[in-house]
């Protein structure tokens, strides 16, 4: 499953979203994210050593939530599996920091790529 | 463990926060909902129908966070387990529409009371 065009513009945009990990213990962990969005899939980046980075090592199982900037009841929720790629010299975190901030990140080091492929979609416009 | 008064600021605000939970399959989901705050514990409302509350009858570990509006570099993560209590007579909701519109709910019916006691608060404030 893939994104819609109108759906990965959310991705695309400075907006920020939420990510949905499961720990050993079966909780879910949620932190808020930059993201980004590659042939109609969510794509975000984290740590090998944050909370998500090591839940997603274990279980790929993975939400992700992205809301239009200062317009909460626009939103699109993807279920999915993720796949981790190393970010080798910290290219892609670069590419998004700068999107965000128009400058590179300041801490490129042991960076993980996660793209997300959908399973579920689910697309709220209230 | 209970919320900082600081912490509990957030949730008793105009903020949104994203709940998520597992589903049967394992996969998480999320969605946005209206927050509250009651003794330390962030509170939310759903309905028995949606998958959130589905979710939540058969597994109530859950995480719940909320970020400052307009300011998505400070936002609390909780992480805990939810207690269900059916909302008779939408009272809560209507409470907490009221905060977030000025007027009562549209549609308070089948409607469940979350209450979210923490086990472990990530406070981000960047």
């Amino acid at each position: 499953m893939r994104l819609s065009e109108r759906q990965a513009e959310l991705f695309r945009g400075t907006n920020y979203a939420v990510v949905a990990t499961v720990g050993a213990d079966g909780v879910p962990q949620t932190s808020i994210v930059w993201v980004d969005e590659e042939d109609g899939r969510p794509v975000f980046n984290t740590t090998n050593a944050r909370a998500k980075g090591r839940n997603l090592h274990r279980n790929p199982l993975v939400s992700i939530l992205v809301w239009e900037r200062d317009n909460e009841h626009r939103y699109v929720e993807v279920e999915g599996v993720a796949e981790l790629e190393d970010d080798e010299g910290g290219e892609n975190i670069h590419t998004i920091s700068r999107k965000y901030t128009g400058r590179d990140f300041h801490a490129p080091v042991d960076r993980l790529i996660v793209r997300v492929t959908p399973t579920r979609i689910y697309d709220y416009d209230e």
